[in-house]
């Protein structure tokens, strides 16, 4: 009714109208416009290439996901595309191509200028987990014997490369004139310097560096312990390939903390956005898990059938399966969870093994009585008689502490066999639980029963 | 045997001989360092302030847990702790004295300047998750009418304040005399223009910002979306309070990323570094959700007594039943852990419910026909005969529906309730589908197995 509830108009609607702009100034908001953009078929995204110009394209590309882009880049004409992906920053560009089909991003590489295209295969080279591969390669550089005058004005000339992004900037590497690095320099520093000095006399020549083969992760991780912005990539002989920011460190670290999410619920990582997934997707990725899993535990059922007779015997035991093996997955879930992000953040260490283990054995015990006690309480009010009761309890406190040795072992052991950790999910821990806790049960039972001594 | 492999000396042991700027360069890694600095006892820590000089312990303070630089200076004469935490920049200041015990923070606050100790008691008074609390007051500012080479003199008197850190200056805002925020000019623009304009003329008076009291994680995911390394903090009147950086943001995500974890892992956030928790308080954390889920996990016992006759009739019905209740809960937590974590980073909001839903019930089928399949295989393998298979796989495909249901709807229902989704940890999912699948079991036995048709 009210004019302001008038509908704004979709990326859709300005296919047509052309208002890409104007809708660009309307919804700022990145997640908004990917679930705008989602929603466009191939010939709309071919459109959309048409009625983008540099600087639409720039803003719009630069705020949707990667895969969205590529998509898109994908649909359009290559000539168009590499026009428009050429407005795009080094590290942003080769983000995208890496998501597009090879022959697709071959066809838009060949139409770009040959040294622009030359420089993003280089990157391209490298592998995705790699520091290199998530660098930005347009370093600001200068040599040491120039004066502070002389290296601002080098400086303002590196930034003026249409693919430099200012955000990269926070650095001034200085290297010789093979670009070996020799130092560093923090732009405010050079800016803030008396203008006649040499830049020599004002570097820092302490600087930390990563490999281009660096674990992304391992980089993004020495990047943040060292309270950095930046650190650069060299080779072998100490030559500046690029720099590793902050930015890629964060993203680099929020995208393994969603992958470790999704390892740990017992999934494969899907490596796109959730909406964006198909349930064919969903369930290539899940499956596996599932499958797996449902293997593993199975074998409860053939530990169960070898005690078809002590569950004949006295019926009151299946009552407290759920709960017994119930409880111990919680238990062993609870310490794996906490482990495998405490090794992802690096507070534990593959050496803190022992201590690890012998704060989780202390903890498993005040669990174990505690849970002892309440399963006392529990099987009480169930009636189930004082020899089940004392059954079920010493069962509730041995399942507790067997799935707090498991729980504290096996994300290190897989680290030890550089596996990620992660893999130990809650699905996979219960699972390994369900099936020893259940023999444990049992075993607990024959000692207990009077009813089973026969047995 | 070798001279390389020396002990090099510990943290305590430089205590005694005062060797500290030594052992600082020798253990670089912030890791490292914590972990020996834990070892220390009070009387140690109260050692270490005397050795400490405002170099050492700026360099010790910024690199080691807040938690333990906060023990530290609460170990120390609150005068000479004073002397130390003032080497610090403000917002890490902050963090250190939220983390004493209120009385010694508040000594230590009154043996600091007035002035200083004024600042500091205003960044305190923000609430913990706030974005002023994670914000950094020390913002360069300048004013429009300035020309440049004026407004870099200012900007090179703010910089040279010791509690200034160099990381801050990316941005320079332009505010009016009373601090109103105008515009915001990038640090390397200043300095590449041309001296002799105006600040007015380089301005970018499209400014982003948060108010104080947004929520730090909203704030923080604000400037990530926005692709920002800095974001103004601004009263109700505009007047700017400080800036938050992209290292606050970064440091706000993870700490964000454990607690989400933990509580997927169905513990309460433990709030500092796994390796410093006792076992009693890693008890604590954990004991409430233990319990809080064997009751809940209690009413199986409940449900099973109710169908005792049913297992009586056929014993091999409960084989089936760890099998058949992890499933369901194996699938739950696929869902639930996916779906928090794209909560979490804005990959899925709460209108995106329906198609949430829709994608899952889809992909739950498949899962469904997929593992109904599996059960047919692993029931033929242990020869329970052909009802119990039918009901067994009819069961599994059931259970997985009504799982995929619930693990669909309950993090978006907590959320629509301002509950943290992360609630929904995988234990819990699998408590909530282990009684109410057992239920779908034995209403599903009912209805095919023969031997049941009399009870």
């Amino acid at each position: 009714m009210s004019p302001t509830t008038e509908a704004t108009p979709t990326l859709r609607d300005v296919l047509t109208t052309g208002q890409l702009a104007n809708w660009l100034r309307t919804v700022p908001l990145p997640a908004e416009r990917s679930r705008q953009m989602a929603k466009l078929d191939r010939s709309e995204l071919r459109q959309l290439g048409l009625v983008l110009d540099a600087d639409t394209a720039e803003d719009l590309l630069n705020s949707v996901d990667d895969e969205l882009a590529a998509q898109a880049l994908t649909a359009m004409d290559p000539p168009r595309a590499a026009v428009l992906i050429d407005s795009l920053d080094t590290d942003h560009t080769t983000d995208i191509l890496r998501e597009m089909p090879d022959r697709a991003a071959e066809s838009v590489l060949s139409a770009l200028p040959p040294a622009r295209a030359a420089a993003l295969r280089r990157m391209l080279a490298w592998p995705k987990d790699s520091a290199a591969a998530h660098m930005v390669p347009e370093a600001l550089t200068v040599t040491p014997e120039l004066t502070i005058a002389e290296a601002i004005a080098v400086v303002r000339h590196g930034a003026a490369d249409p693919h430099f992004d200012s955000r990269n900037g926070a650095y001034i590497y200085v290297t010789d004139a093979d670009r070996h690095l020799l130092g560093v320099v923090a732009f405010r520093d050079l800016v803030l310097a008396d203008s006649v000095h040499r830049v020599a006399t004002l570097m820092n020549e302490d600087v930390l560096w990563v490999s281009p083969l660096t674990d992304s992760e391992e980089a993004a991780q020495a990047l943040d312990d060292a309270n950095l912005v930046a650190m650069p990539v060299v080779d072998d002989e100490r030559r500046l390939l690029g720099i590793l920011t902050e930015s890629a460190a964060a993203d680099i670290a929020e995208e393994e903390a969603t992958e470790d999410a999704e390892r740990q619920g017992g999934s494969v990582p899907l490596e796109l956005p959730y909406l964006r997934a198909s349930p064919w997707l969903l369930w290539r990725k899940r499956i596996g898990w599932l499958l797996l899993l449902f293997v593993a535990e199975a074998y409860t059922g053939t530990v169960l059938r070898a005690f078809e007779q002590e569950m004949e015997a006295v019926v009151a035991l299946a009552f407290f399966i759920p709960l017994l093996i119930g409880t111990g997955g919680n238990t062993g879930t609870q310490i794996t969870t906490t482990l495998v992000r405490s090794l992802a953040t690096g507070d534990v260490r593959l050496r803190d093994t022992p201590a690890v283990l012998a704060k989780e054995m202390s903890t498993g015990l005040l669990v174990a009585l505690t849970m002892a006690l309440a399963a006392v309480i529990r099987a009480w009010m169930l009636g189930v008689g004082p020899e089940v009761t004392l059954t079920v309890s010493l069962t509730v406190g041995a399942i507790v502490l067997w799935s707090a040795f498991i729980a504290s072992i096996l994300p290190p052991v897989l680290k030890m066999l550089r596996i990620d950790p992660a893999l130990v999910s809650a699905p996979l821990i219960a699972t390994v639980v369900d099936g020893t806790g259940l023999m444990i049960y049992f075993g607990i039972a024959h000692l207990t029963l009077s009813q089973l001594q026969g047995l």
